[in-house]
Order: structure tokens, then C-alpha cells, then sequence
């Protein structure tokens, strides 16, 4: 039955995904020329809120459904001499490490996306990576902040879910009030230094329209993963059973539907990890950095054509 | 006169430039998720030729009316240590240092622009820099090359000029048969690490209809500068006098027109200089990288309204 709702779809975009993606041609950042900076007149007193509650240690949980409207990012910190490295490989690898921020050396705010923010205070749980083994979580990162190192903020789903569950396309995690199903797939990153590893994507089922109205819809969102890069037979990725997520919960899948798989914010930290670094820092799952940019601000028009696979 | 021609266009974009420029909210690269990357079925034979023929040293000469059609690229080579820096600089003034491609560190391929091609070879003439100060031009050098150099190729205006004057809009200095005026401006560059300055402008003058027409144009390309930042009076950019360009010829300007500024590919030159790094390589004055890509893939359709000062 798979197989039909798929033939009903385009051809999927993996292929096209997986020439563009080895060719180094994906060189740009999630923030695109169209992208307009933060725009005047809107109240972004939610968003400020929300990080004053994480820096005095009063938010400790996770950031699902909080600030609601206002985008949500992975954070990544790492010394400099690894930053370049790190830059370019999220710059190869645009869909699963959309580059919404990068500090300067030795100053925490991500002035674009959240001026008078301090990336080091303002996420409610981090994750300390040495040698890349889980060292600690805590609330506060600011006493390994120096001089030397820099932070990132990487785009998330979270920009676009809640778009797709006005227009009726609620994704199943949310009906079933979990968290996205996460897989590792069989498609290498394009390596950069010390970072590689595979892509992970997030799994959404939809009927083969719903599925088209998805990808129109997140491809608008570049700076959030965009589009998905495949749907149909999860063996295309490597993904043997659907029931065996690596990551968040299993979710069903209805008859009639397609799994509609797209490149997830997992995918820089598991490099991260494997790339053995002394010492990285990240978020914990699901305690996110909120910016003051709005979802809305986030959307860019887009050629549906050009959103698929890319 | 001047400022009546002004007062029939829009308003100039220099202020939302200022306003936008100045917030770090620029960080994206040239090539934006719209960007499709080299498609099957061209003929590219003149691009590889040209290489072919630096390479061997046969042709040592500018880069200007030769493999017409195909993108041609500003080009750095510096030591990887201050790759972050320099690769977040031109993130943050993307106006003026639009990325068309970074080598991996050690690798002097720029795969997703030039397959097969060497940046420390296929440049007609390089410009080597010794603590800011210019140590020595050559042909080739791959000898400074290690696993511990980065290159950059960096989008430019020849991209759209064509372009241009096909529609009847040929800038002046191609009319009058000399290089493209260049001045510098008073606006700072968003600066990053060592590498900071002023942005350089180059000037073209049109009527106000051409103006209009050829910011929309040029805005289409936002790898190669996208549309201009100023229109109107030059002091308004720090220009004292239009007849006494830093770099290149001076051009008539016409009864009638306005002169008209773009974001110019000497300012990230300007910014290693002042940067006075151990050592860097640029491209020679004139002596281009030729790229695979064509000029046309570097279009991206674009609402006119995004084009204007960002």
C-alpha cells in the first residue's frame, strides 16, 4: 500500500537530494539574502521573558510549546580552533545545520537573532561533551566561556510544525503527544575536518496530498531544514523498521499514508560527539535556545520546485 | 540637478542598508538555498580551457571578455587559523564578500564551483601579501600551499554586467572602454577577528528608469553583490569628489543620471590588507578565477523589494 500512495506523489526528492548533496554545491546558510533581519514594531517581550526565566534559573525544563511562535534553535559551542571546521561543514550540510547565528569569538551574544541574549545563560539545560563522552548537564555554561570559544545557533523543526497544524496537517508526535521519531540514515554527511557522521532525519507520516502541502510548506523554511529529502520506503535510508526509532518515539502510521522523512537538528551533535572534541558544549533535548526572530520571520517565499531535495 | 533626478525614484536604500548592515542580521553567503548548483547538459569546455591555459601559463593576462558567460570569482588564500574569521567577515557583509565556494583545508579544489580545478594554479596572475604589504606577483602558488591554507572565491560584477548591457543598460565604463570606478565609502564593515575596514563602492551611472531597472536586475544575483546599496548624492557615502576614484577610471556622468553604487569586490582585499596576516594570496587586479558556473545559474528570481540594500 506504501508503494501506491508513493507512486501518487512526485518522484521523491531523495535522489536529487543525494546528487546535490555530494557535490559540495550546498554551500549557503539558513539565513538567505531574502531573510530580512528582525523586523520593527513586534513584541518579542514572550521570547526575552523566557530567557530571563532560563538565565536566573527559575526555566530548567524543556522549551516544547513555550514562547510559542518564536523560533527555537540547537546550540552548539566549541573552541575556536574547531570553528571554521564546524562552520563549513554546517555550511555543507545546510538542510540538517541551518546557520541561524554565530557569535564573535569571545562575545555570547547572538546579536541577529537575539540581541542582549547570552547563549552561555539563556538555554534552560546544557549538555558538556569532553572527548566525546557526556561529561554533565547543568543550567549554566558561562564559567567554560571564554575567549576562545564561539556558539551557534542551528535552525529546528519547531519553526514550521505549528504552521502545519493550522493548515490541518498536524504531525502525528504532536496528535500523539510525543516527541518526533529520529533515525539515522545511510547518507554521510559531507565531511568537513574532524566532523562527518550520518544524517538523522525526523519522520512525519502524511497521505500522499498531505505530504505535497508538507514539503510546500516547510520548503519555506529554509533556515528550519526546509523541505523533507525523501518519503516512501524508509529502506532508501538505510531504515530498516519504523518501529525502531534512534532517536524520540514510534508513531503510527496510517493506511493511506507515506513516512515523509526530513534532515534533523540531531545530525551536527552527533557529528559533534564523534568528532571526539576536548571539550564541546550543547543543549540538552529539547531545551532549546528561543530567539527573538518569529516563525513568520523565518518564512521566505519559495518556488515550490526549488524547495524539494535542496 | 542631481538631486532632482533622485527625488524620481524611490528612496534611496542606503538607509534600510545602514540599518540592516549594521546588525549582524546579514549572515548568509552567496549562495542562497536557491541556488541549484551546476546543472547537467551545459557546455563548459571555455571555462576549463581558460583554466587549462593559466595553468600552463599561457595566459597571464586579464580575465575581462574571456569565457564569456561564465561566473568569475575574486579569490583569497589565507592561513587556516584565521580561515573562521575571514569565512564569518564575509558571512556578515555578504554585500560585498559574497562566498561562491571555500576549499576544505588542504584540498585546493573548489568542487562546487570549478570540478577539477586547482585555486592555486588557474589564476592568470596572484598578488602575494607578507604582513599587509604586497611581497610579490606570480602566476602560480601552488608552493605556498599547504594542508593549513584555505581558499575563497568570492562573487563579482562581471556576473551581471553582461547582463546589463544587453538590455540596454551597458555601465559607462564599459561605453568608455576602462575600468569600473571604485571609491571609498564611509561605512565600516561589519568587522570579524583581525579582518575589518571600509567597504569600497563601485559606480555606475544610470537614469532614474535605469537605476530602478538595473537594481532589480542586479538584486537577481546576490552572488555577485546583488542590487546597489546608494543612489544620489556620493557624499551621502563619504565621496567628496566622483572624479577622483581610488581604484580604476573615472566615467562621465551624464545630464540626467544618477550615480549609482554597488557593494565592490576590492573591499574584502582592503580588509586583508589592513588585517596584515603573516601571509595571504590574492587574485591579481583584473586576473579572475573563471568558474564552471554560468552566469545565468547565478540568477535567482527575487522580489525587487528584498534586492534594495541588503
Amino acid at each position: 500500500k506504501m508503494s501506491q500512495c508513493a507512486a501518487k506523489l512526485k518522484v521523491s526528492p531523495l535522489e536529487a537530494y543525494r546528487a546535490f548533496h555530494g557535490t559540495d554545491a550546498s554551500l549557503r546558510s539558513g539565513y538567505t539574502h531574502l531573510f530580512g533581519g528582525l523586523k520593527p514594531g513586534v513584541d518579542r517581550a514572550a521570547a526575552v521573558e523566557l530567557r530571563r526565566l532560563c538565565r536566573t534559573g527559575i526555566h530548567t525544563t524543556q522549551t516544547s510549546g513555550v514562547a510559542p511562535g518564536f523560533v527555537q534553535a540547537n546550540f552548539v559551542m566549541l573552541p575556536k580552533e574547531y570553528a571554521f571546521d564546524f562552520l563549513l561543514f554546517a555550511l555543507r550540510n545546510p538542510k540538517a545545520c541551518p546557520i541561524l547565528a554565530v557569535t564573535n569569538p569571545g562575545d555570547p551574544c547572538p546579536h541577529n537573532v537575539a540581541p542582549g541574549a547570552d547563549v552561555t545563560k539563556d538555554i534552560p539545560k546544557y549538555r558538556v561533551w569532553r572527548d566525546g563522552e557526556l561529561s554533565e548537564e547543568c543550567t549554566d555554561v558561562s564559567h567554560l566561556w571564554t575567549d576562545c570559544m564561539v556558539g551557534f545557533l542551528l535552525g529546528c523543526s519547531f519553526s514550521w510544525e505549528g504552521k502545519l497544524s493550522l493548515l490541518g496537517l498536524s504531525p502525528r508526535h504532536i496528535d500523539q503527544a510525543c516527541t518526533v521519531p529520529m533515525y539515522r540514515s545511510n547518507i554521510r554527511n559531507n565531511p568537513v575536518g574532524p566532523f562527518a557522521g550520518d544524517l538523522v532525519v525526523s519522520m512525519r507520516p502524511y497521505t500522499p496530498d498531505g505530504a505535497i502541502k508538507a514539503a510546500h510548506i516547510t520548503g519555506c523554511y529554509p533556515g528550519a531544514h526546509g523541505g523533507p529529502i525523501h518519503w516512501g520506503d524508509p529502506k532508501k535510508l538505510g531504515i530498516e523498521d519504523l518501529d525502531e526509532a534512534e532517536w524520540g518515539n514510534t508513531v503510527d502510521v496510517h493506511e493511506g499514508e507515506v513516512p515523509c522523512f526530513w534532515a534533523c537538528g540531531v545530525t551536527p551533535q552527533t557529528a559533534i560527539q564523534e568528532a571526539r572534541l576536548p571539550l564541546a558544549v550543547t543543549h540538552a533535548p529539547g531545551h532549546m535556545f528561543v530567539c527573538d526572530v518569529t516563525d513568520d520571520e523565518l518564512f521566505v517565499a519559495t518556488d515550490p520546485d526549488h524547495s524539494f531535495g535542496r
